[in-house]
């Protein structure tokens, strides 16, 4: 057997994020239909974790294992001719029957981006949040740093059922962030956030990303974070960011 | 009266091009149902000229006739507020009675993009033509400024039936170019193709394209492009390239 692990890039827009659901079209899905027509024999796609809807990827990890002996650089070509232009496999490796795309990552780098022009040309509106209103940078780029090192996430927990339990059981929102870092892209008129973190809660970033813009426009302030953060309560933090502007750009193992 | 003129940049994947059609989603329709729905009448909206299924624009230009005395910067806000991502209107201006997109124009500039890269990225595959195979630069570059001056395009003239008679009875198909380059943008893998003309005769740049990739792929040699110009014939061109890699850039007045 086989344990093949793919680097995969997508544009989320038109799916319903990662995980395979009965009546809505998804990655998983759509990797697994070309993988099972290519190895001849039923797969499971196992992700470094799922996606939202609408949110993209330049580097997501999946791996299967399968007993089909294709080649991995023919594998990459067989499956680019069958999947649509908006999902790519970047890189097939064979990697030890150990490796999980899920459990064997130490962490993970997510950016998000925020196209600051008065009007969003026609092909970046599928992969920006377009916001064209005064945001104070410095204060942003205050208020992410304040998110580096261990903490617990509560307060930027989105409210998935599933994982509530899961979590719960676990005992623990405790992640820690290796890097959060706001940066001006001037001549884009673009801001860059970049978050690793060790794992990310759900709705994670986009509930970062939307309290660090309230820190920019003035509603919060820098020094907010830490409170934010102790309270352990999600009301007291901004709203969601919308999934356009969210990229899972790699995964580290 | 007012003559407003709008510069309207589209993403034309999920449209059926510019011109209203009966029964598909057109570029013309979508903008004209929202300015009837803010001026409150209605509206016919005179393109510089229709660009195919699939082909975008960063500055295609368009005007109308209309009582409403909305100021233009708030035309502009509230186009861009009910009109889908894919579609923004860029600027609009009161322009004199006597001007017509269309007849008024003096020249058009499109741009080509063919992407190199092994793979393509889905942020890209709406944008570009992805043609990972060998491509002599400096041949295609050779044969694009062969193309320019003033000659008789019909070998490159797609059959598009209703704009046949129309150029029989003109009697022509002769138009100038006054710009036909290829550049190469090593760090981006692109071919990036600008052609600049009085006008273009239906599938004329997509047709071109065709013809450009044969002379840097080898079928063709650059000298073939005055001999396939002479004979006024479709046949001897190269196949219409795909709608995905053409944007109207600009249209002068």
């Amino acid at each position: 057997m086989r344990n093949i692990r793919l680097t995969i890039a997508y544009d989320g827009t038109d799916f319903h994020g990662w995980q395979r659901q009965p009546q809505a079209p998804t990655i998983q899905e759509a990797l697994e239909i070309r993988i099972e027509k290519i190895t001849g024999g039923p797969v499971t796609l196992h992700s470094s974790g799922r996606t939202d809807a609408g949110v993209h990827a330049a580097g997501q990890v999946a791996n299967f294992v399968t007993q089909c002996s294709i080649p991995r650089s023919n594998l990459v070509k067989a499956l680019n001719d069958i999947l649509p232009a908006s999902i790519r496999v970047r890189k097939a490796e064979d990697v030890a029957a150990e490796f999980h795309a899920r459990y064997s990552a130490k962490s993970k780098t997510y950016c998000y981006r925020i196209l600051r022009a008065p009007i969003c040309p026609p092909f970046l509106a599928r992969f920006v949040y377009h916001h064209p209103y005064p945001l104070d940078i410095r204060r942003m780029a205050r208020a992410a740093r304040l998110l580096e090192g261990e903490h617990d996430f509560t307060s930027f927990a989105g409210s998935d059922p599933a994982r509530k339990e899961k979590e719960q059981k676990e005992g623990s929102n405790v992640r820690e962030v290796f890097r959060s870092r706001i940066t001006a892209r001037k001549k884009l008129q673009m801001i860059v956030y970049e978050i690793r973190g060790s794992g990310f809660l759900h709705h994670m970033v986009r509930n970062i990303m939307g309290t660090l813009i309230e820190v920019g426009s003035g509603k919060l302030s820098p020094e907010d974070i830490p409170l934010i953060l102790k309270t352990r309560d999600r009301g007291n933090a901004g709203p969601t960011a919308p999934a356009s502007g969210l990229w899972l750009v790699r995964v580290e193992y």
